[in-house]
């Protein structure tokens, strides 16, 4: 595959004058972690920090597509610039992941001022917690008015990255196991707002109340504390999308009373620790080209040498 | 919670007389990230590289479990003392996760020569790529004959687990997305055996051959390199499961001819260099307490500074 040559300040002006293929290629770059991202993130910083970024996760089949194509709707009624991430944990195809997403998004197919892009984890060194705050920038920086961050619930990595927004929606559907399933999978505890989506469906009441009652148990019933509204809609046709869109901004107004900046800090902290890591695993692996790694594991291997012990020698020697 | 004192050296003695005990505290210990650890591994080495780890990964529902515990029974037949190791990607409950698996290997709960443990990953920096070989390294310094390690082949760390044992036993269902979804999932690359489990179900000889003809693709049909077989087993009543041990014995020869000792250091490899970027995460967790990580994130928010001179920055200040 013959690499084109990229040129940064030109890629950047486009991508912030709306060109969804300068978007498109500096997203590559965050997928590929292509060098050059370091020019593209000092480009973009005086640009970025406008964005609203709205994280909707939910385990599969309970409608996350749907339910963000239809706020998608409603922001661009607004007129706002919209960019979806959709995130799969683990699709192995980069770019085209999640294919499925984009098809059943495709009411916005044909709409300049919607951004969509799926991205895999698969494969990268830090995985999503490296890569999707790069690429919420790319779209941060490019002016789109509102992010949205779509992970599947699987992992605690994907949990982590829709915990990253400014404002986060839990999506569950009547019957998936409910409360304690979403107990399980540590999505009670960074959701902001939840909906039961599918509300058409038997049991829907069950599942909102039983969610009422463990975020009741929880400790956000102190005064002062966002307590998470509990909603429900049927996104297929749209119903129920102004009250969530109404929640979704009376929790906007609550997180600038004050803790948007520091959620805001919390989540250039993590990407900025994740580009750490990945610049000192690089350094590691450059030990590993070098044979001392492969060394070190060879002795651990005969048992003359503990983990820990070799650990500390790779450590040392970078 | 009041912390037990540990005695390492007496800890490390009564684990490889074969005290479950001793070996569930050490594991305990992994699990914890304890700082005793580096005193485990390093009484431990001497006894270590003894036990034949044979990895089992698949999606939910094609019967991990069940062929675990067939495996687990012929080997038991051989009188081998026995490890299991049930990883569980997105469980967030650390030793209790899994307690299905672990019911249905109850059949093997009472026989003090097969030690099961089930880890969770949720909570782990490094997750399952830290703990998993160390733990496997308690149970082949405790004088495991065979460790198995089930993963649920979910994300890319599971699946990356599991290709580090020295057997990987890859096993599908018939009519469960089939060839496609092993191909996505990235278990084609990493299976050694693959086994189409509930064999007696429609659709097991399509699936089987869908799968021979996506191995023949692949690079592994050249003379000399391992060709993986593709069998059928009902595993719950114990079909096929003399063929699937044959199939075993017979990889392990061929990698005894050379691959063994190869791949075995790459899983000390991994180990190491997980031991030692978790070290350096350490070191920036400490700048982090420092509040460094914390200012150099307000200055990315508000766009005076990239997150990559940010964490330039960090790295320096190690």
């Amino acid at each position: 595959m013959s690499r084109r040559q990229v040129d940064v300040p030109a890629l950047v002006a486009a991508a912030r004058e709306g060109s969804p293929r300068a978007v498109a290629r500096l997203i590559t770059l965050v997928e590929n972690a292509d060098p050059k991202l370091r020019d593209v993130m000092q480009a973009l910083a005086p640009h970025t920090g406008r964005a609203r970024v709205i994280g909707i996760t939910g385990s599969p089949g309970v409608g996350k597509s749907t339910t963000t194509s239809a706020v998608v709707a409603a922001f661009r009624e607004r007129g706002a610039r919209v960019g979806v991430l959709a995130v799969d944990p683990s699709s192995p195809f980069s770019g085209g992941a999640l294919l499925g997403d984009r098809i059943r998004l495709s009411e916005h197919a044909l709409d300049p001022e919607v951004y969509v892009r799926s991205m895999a984890s698969r494969g990268h060194l830090g995985g999503l917690s490296w890569a999707t705050p790069q690429a919420l920038r790319v779209l941060d920086g490019a002016g789109c008015d509102v992010v949205i961050v779509e992970t599947v619930g699987v992992g605690q990595s994907e949990v982590e990255v829709a915990g990253l927004a400014d404002t986060t929606l839990v999506l569950l559907a009547p019957g998936m196991g409910d409360g304690v399933q979403a107990a399980k999978a540590g999505i009670l505890e960074i959701g902001d707002v939840f909906v039961v989506n599918k509300a058409d469906r038997d049991g829907a009441d069950i599942t909102v109340r039983d969610l009422r009652g463990m975020i009741s148990l929880g400790d956000r019933s102190e005064p002062g504390l966002w307590r998470p509204p509990v909603l429900k809609t049927v996104a297929e046709r749209s119903e129920g999308i102004d009250e969530l869109m109404e929640a979704l901004d009376k929790h906007l107004s609550w997180m600038e009373g004050g803790e948007l900046r520091e959620r805001r800090v919390r989540r250039a902290a993590g990407e900025v620790e994740a580009i750490a890591v990945r610049t000192l695993r690089e350094r590691i692996g450059d030990v590993h080209a070098g044979q001392g790694l492969q060394e070190l594991a060879g002795q651990v291997v005969d048992g003359t040498l503990d983990p820990y012990a070799a650990a500390d020698r790779l450590v040392s020697s970078l």
